[in-house]
């Protein structure tokens, strides 16, 4: 019987469960809901049994099952194996979640931060392939991220690096949920594109943006890239914002890790080359003239698939490391 | 006959060599002029009649070198010991230093980037001792910087990874002379400090430093520091404006490596807690306030050893792990 692994994605609304075989090719999937006001451990359990029952339903055993890793959102001990806090998961406090897991499945289990996951995923199979030193932003509500350097993800010294949303690019600007100004992520997240269009329209901006608020009482990211390509200067104009701040991320990125590959996921890149290219635009211009760098900005090709490849991959490496005791 | 590892500090003006034994407890030390336009055979000749002559004055045997390791400025191919280029000795283009070294020598040798090597000086004996996340900024003519995650160098796709002077804190901000706007180090190296207290009181800003400029045709760095003290408005403002720009680097460094410490090095440290202190004072004002951080800013302690003491901990290291084959 050959070893399955399984990658686990948990968030707050859905929890995505992959079953792959040792090569990481994705025998089958599922997801669910949460329902994180459970509890934890009522969690595991349906983690578990949804598990059970999707290698049921493709004719797998669970005896199959060499090792299980989860993505898990919020800050954590990970050589521990405890997620500390999630926002959106109010009942995560302290939670031993590698323990649970491994308890559960009767066998070993590894805890990343879910952004780590999916970086992890774009890195082995995706958008990263073939290169040793990545970076990793996913635009959603907020910009998360990921640092692959020399092969390996960077955890820091408390198992928090790489939260890329929280690099300051204008100092006193726009004030983050975090707490900091001038964020990356106040000015360059999904939500925080839709926000400034929003601010701008209000602020009685001509725009073909305008309907859109009135009709549908707000503007999403979506909207605006849709208008920019429909060439709405106004939607230009914010979509550039967005693509500058990234651009400026890249270029503070390129002189920190020196990535070869910088890596953008998230919903936000359905806009296609609208938005990558000029962030690449963006790039050139604020980029030293030093000397020529060869970085490559991409964006992701694993989509929603990313964190649970990302986990699959690891409980994998894991295993194949016998690291287990270390907890990665 | 106890080992001895050499440690090799290249400058464009001068070239510092340190020997030590295998605890890396300096045996002696000396330095002579680099003459960088004798060109490259002749520097590493000189480099290693240098050190026989020390050895000798030491009554040591050449015989007992274990291995070599030198830090020089410029880009370069680290793992193919080759620099590249390097403003401050024009001769040094495509030069396979770390080969001639070991010909000349007849023993191994490393090649490293001279922040690095600083960087990894104050990480073994140093400001970073205990820790295994380290950022490290030397604070000169320009900004260099050194990065080491989980214990290791961390080197990029490209190895020119940490030019952390050359993050970009003002986005169209103050040229800088890599022709970036905005960077850190256009706004807080030494001499981009003088140069800010300069235009300031060129622009009739009233300040003590006035009589400075008239006096000695310039403002130091120090002497903003000294006016700072003696509470000058100007001078405190243009302190602030550095030690602002460097804590906005340690906020931006601290969510993306995760440093445990973050040390600063160089000359404008012998400011001490003037400047220290109001690092510290602006981290804390641009944190975030999502949890608590634990990061320690401190100053360098090795002071211009730093080079050499982590050359030959890198040789040593090397030596160690029979790494010499990849050339770190």
């Amino acid at each position: 019987m050959s070893e399955i692994f399984i990658g686990i994605d948990l968030g707050g609304t859905n929890v995505k469960i992959g079953c792959f075989d040792s090569q990481l090719n994705l025998i089958c999937k599922t997801a669910t809901a949460t329902e994180a006001d459970i509890g934890p451990q009522a969690v595991v359990d349906k983690i578990g049994q949804t598990t059970e029952q999707l290698l049921a339903d493709n004719s797998l055993s669970s005896q199959a099952i060499a090792a299980v890793a989860i993505g898990a959102p919020g800050p954590a001990k990970l050589a521990e194996g405890i997620i500390i806090a999630s926002p959106n998961m109010p009942s995560f406090r302290n939670v031993p979640l590698r323990k649970m897991l491994s308890d559960r499945f009767g066998r070993p289990a590894v805890l990343e931060n879910d952004a780590n996951a999916a970086c992890w995923g774009e890195y082995v199979l995706g958008a990263g392939k073939g290169v040793h030193d990545m970076v990793f932003f996913t635009l959603g509500t907020g910009i998360g991220g990921g640092i692959v350097s020399n092969g390996k993800l960077v955890h820091g010294a408390a198992d928090n690096a790489a939260e890329l949303g929280h690099i300051i690019i204008y100092p006193d600007g726009r004030k983050c949920g975090c707490g900091q100004k001038g964020c990356v992520e106040a000015y360059a997240s999904a939500d925080s594109t839709a926000k400034r269009a929003t601010e701008a329209v209000e602020a009685a901006a001509q725009s073909s943006l305008k309907k859109i608020l009135d009709q549908n009482g707000k503007i999403t990211c979506k909207d605006v890239f849709e208008h920019s390509a429909a060439s709405d200067e106004l939607a230009k104009q914010i979509t550039d914002q967005t693509a500058k701040a990234l651009a400026l991320v890249c270029v503070n990125m390129l002189h920190t890790t020196e990535p070869k590959r910088i890596v953008f996921a998230g919903g936000m890149i359905a806009a296609g080359d609208i938005l990558l290219n000029r962030i690449k635009d963006f790039f050139n211009e604020q980029i030293w003239s030093l000397k020529k760098e060869s970085v490559e900005i991409a964006f992701a090709t694993l989509g929603e698939d990313a964190g649970i490849i990302g986990a699959a991959a690891l409980a994998k490496q894991a295993k194949d490391n016998g690291k287990f005791k270390l907890g990665r």
